[in-house]
């Protein structure tokens, strides 16, 4: 049997958390409530009324009754997935103890906020049966309250070093007829946490990358169908910093970020979908760099790299330190080398139509051709690539499109910003290819 | 007891693919038959008949009819070892049950090709307890025909998150009374499909690196005595990036690569054995520049680096965005930091021998020097540099000696090449060294 | 129960070898005797009397007995903790009876060493059941010779693969009953014999970065509270090189390295303690430049960045290729994103200080500013950063700190330098905070 995702969303792009309890407001649940009432590419995948590290230890058990009201007053209508994170430490029984508190409190039915919560997020987790001890917490009060059993999900932050190990056991544990891990859903990297445990040290106090952390929360995700997500990028005014991590995360597959603010959340709510226009990349100096798109020319007018027509067919061109005579034929084979085309959805859709119908006609491989008239200093040039497509290729390059199709069926409440963006046509064909 | 490697090949440089059956030809084997022909530097040490992505899945039975003509016709004289590559799938019984005849049909002993096969590749392998039900099958087929238990090799493509995991287990697992998985031979990356199973995004659909993934694939072949090889590289008109990416897998312990023609073939037989002459590196603005050679001088004529001579033993250096002034010896310094030597295969026989007599008289660390004369902008500049080497550095510099002895030894066929580009000198006291 | 470190050391910054028995010296152990006596910044916090790769073959039955000769003479006086390497090997019986009869001479009360020996250092290990033997031979010794079990630490040098999987059992295997394992100290990466075991091929023969492998061991300390340790970084006259190596190790939690002189030793000492004075770097073409300080103001002086006031309140901005015109604030915002701040000894214990008055007074997050003046091209930026603190931020600030302290309090003899260094004022703060 193949892993199924258990979950109603198979892809997270957002998870955003609220302060449960601010002292001195004359509502210490105003955060709370005006989080609840976002929607559409502000509002996240899934919110999290945060009643961990962004509420202060002395307000936490007012911020469990401000999560117990707001969600009962306004979670119905909330269009994302509400995963309220309560206290836990791998080290610390009393703080499991006060998880296990807040839980009965949380999840009691009488508040009327569990039938709209979807589960909760533990902190701090260690090794496998320090997850397991969450997971025993979680199926009593389910017990207690007449509940599913496995009904309410579990997210775990991964912050030390201990957790990231229990990553590689996940896919054995969750089978076990001892636990229900089988409710695991989010897996959550926290940076900050992460680096006091590993004690690690930068000059500038920054953190580190951390890539091995999230190769293998990625893959910890992949193989036990779990979602893998990444922890808060601090530096709020930087969205430029925040669009190059979520990129590098979407190179490992790990498709959904923390969100600090409803900024954030729309910027992360809208980085792992396909752009709206296409677009060419030329390498310079190491550096891949943006075309400007003319009359459907593509024109770079940096002054890094140069070219000139030298004669009849002959071209001098300059890049990266080195000058070299081509013909017509190499100067295109050469910028062909040097430039990479970003597809829009549209294009994605166009070329996965394209290998159905050739794979409806019998063929397991077809050649995608992209072409494009490049400017440089003046000079036109033709450039033209062929992609091989197989079913590999086709199955990977999915990927975006699953997501799209995942977030608009469970998002409603952005429909309409998507078809502003993407045109009402290509979210259609969108919504019916693969 | 060491791990002892139980096949022929210590080393593999080379996995070629072909299809096995091709659709609209009259000879629907045409491929497989040309590729069995291959000599030389053109045929890979492990060639690979396809009967999975690269044929349709409705020409593979077909395909297995294939396999077995092919390789009773011209099996006796592939100069490499030949495993075909037949269908499974960690979350497909049906196609796993397709795999068990397909072996059946391809290894009866009575169609004449089994006695030419190596082993078979099973892709899309899951977790170790999947690996163990292709281990299974070969062995009842082993039993069935006569064959001795475990003497046909499985090798295996890591093309999920799960298959990665199970890296990890092999040691342990292989030495288990209840499986045959000593019978392991490559682990084999296949990053198209691993791409999609981590569901990771490129912006232009490109592969992510997987650096983790060829680590711990090589890891896992280095605890439990296997062989790591990389998966396709797809721009076959892009050889330089397909050297770029062999010189990093080497630096990881991955010494073998998919090829998908025999130019590849023949670009990654050579790829991982040291170069026919020596050649100084100097680093300009980051980049390492390869030095052209000029009456046994060693001569930089970019125009990233400055040098000229100021005064009586006094020099200018501009490098780098720096500008100093130095004395001869400062300057010959500072030149040796931004040099660097890439040994022939001479070189190393060289350092070897020299290390071995050193070891006969009783010393246990030697300084190796190795001196040359650069010129940048007409200025002659010595340098010279002593390395220690002690046993730890004797082993660890023997890889390609190992390498190449292996490769000769196994491919009398690549002798005439191999001599043409060393000499028969150097061919000879490689092959006595170490 | 959180785990708990066992021995005197949290931190380790140096582990320094020294051959045991050098041939055709008067005093074959020269070279431990002078190492016996090093003081202050140049005495290593684990000084390793290196029976094994450092010393000859032949001269190891001698160095053993020097390693209890000079021990009994120097150890009592000697500053930091002292660990002997003896040899070991996974794939050898002989030599893994050799360690045994070395620990037997080595650990005789009768000689005088033990007493001042705090554990030993067991190169060459296998997976943990190989761990084990070792630890088993131990604990007879100890056992043997009345010494309490588990009195004496355990090092092991990581330089294979299966002893790299190991890294990922240790939590698990130390809390058995059947070792004692808890005897475990630190954990140290060895790339030489890792490269040859790993088969590694680099162009120049240079060693790979082995990134996973630091990880992974910086993280197998952490989930098990051990201390990572960075193999030897060969180039001895490459100073900038090994701090490089250290600051990217630091990243990594891996905050000690193998030191091979006095010299390494001092540099190794110094480089995870925070700066005497803060600095500010500015990003040029993708790397960061230290700005001169002068009277107050930090300037710029390259030529990359070019910064001009072209009218009131209005600028142009020249920076990667970029030219931008701002007015003064947006000049402000762009040089805030382009620069960075590493903070000194002082500067943390500020920080630190602050915070935990904030807290005192009931606040659970405050704004820390950074200002500063810079200077390019002679115009003048004021640039002013807000960073959150909250408890996270706070812990992950202390490690430097938490650092410090313990060299202070276990290496008296660094006192003098360190106070000297930053100023008695400053010493005594950091030794408060936290």
């Amino acid at each position: 049997m193949s892993i199924e995702r258990r979950h109603d969303r198979e892809f997270v792009r957002t998870f955003f958390t609220s302060p449960t309890a601010v002292k001195g407001e004359d509502d210490s649940a105003k955060m709370l409530r005006r989080a609840a009432q976002l929607r559409g590419m502000q509002a996240p995948d899934v919110w999290v009324p945060d009643n961990e590290d962004a509420t202060a230890p002395s307000m936490r058990d007012e911020g469990a009754e401000n999560i117990v009201d707001v969600i009962a007053e306004h979670g119905a209508d909330f269009p994302g997935e509400i995963h309220p994170r309560i206290v836990w430490h791998r080290d610390s029984p009393a703080t499991r103890y006060r998880c296990f508190e807040h839980l009965l409190e949380i999840a009691d039915p009488e508040r009327g906020a569990i039938e709209r919560i979807d589960g909760f997020v533990i902190p701090e987790v260690g090794d496998i049966d320090d997850w397991k001890k969450a997971d025993e917490f979680i199926t009593i009060v389910e017990n207690e309250y007449g509940l599913e059993e496995g009904s309410l999900a579990m997210s775990v932050i991964v912050e030390s070093g201990e957790a990231e190990l229990a990553l590689a056991d996940l896919r054995e544990e969750m089978g076990k007829p001892s636990n229900n891990l089988e409710r695991l859903f989010l897996l959550v990297d926290g940076e900050v946490d992460y680096t006091k445990d590993m004690r690690a040290i930068t000059p500038t106090g920054g953190l580190p990358p951390w890539d091995e952390l999230r190769h293998n929360t990625s893959r910890g995700a992949s193989a036990a169908g779990l979602i893998a997500i990444d922890g808060p990028y601090d530096d709020i005014r930087d969205v430029e910093g925040y669009h190059e991590r979520m990129t590098d995360n979407q190179a490992k597959g790990m498709l959904g970020i923390w969100s600090l603010t409803p900024g954030q959340v729309a910027e992360a709510n809208r980085s792992p979908l396909p752009p709206e226009t296409g677009s060419w990349l030329l390498e310079v100096n190491g550096r891949e760099v943006d075309l400007s798109e003319e009359d459907g020319r593509y024109v770079y007018d940096g002054g890094d790299v140069t070219l000139e027509e030298t004669g009849d067919d002959q071209y001098r061109l300059r890049a990266g330190g080195d000058e070299r005579d081509l013909d017509g034929d190499e100067l295109a084979e050469e910028l062909l080398d040097l430039t990479s085309y970003i597809p829009s959805l549209n294009d994605i859709v166009d070329s996965m139509e394209e290998f159905e119908a050739a794979k409806e006609a019998g063929k397991g491989a077809i050649a995608m051709e992209r072409s494009a008239t490049l400017v440089i200093d003046g000079v036109e040039v033709e450039i033209s690539n062929d992609r091989m497509w197989d079913e590999a290729t086709y199955q990977a390059a999915q990927t975006p499109i699953t997501l799209f199709q995942d977030v608009y069926e469970n998002r409603p409440d952005q429909h309409e910003e998507l078809e502003e963006l993407y045109g009402d046509d290509v979210v259609d064909r969108a919504m019916v290819v693969g």
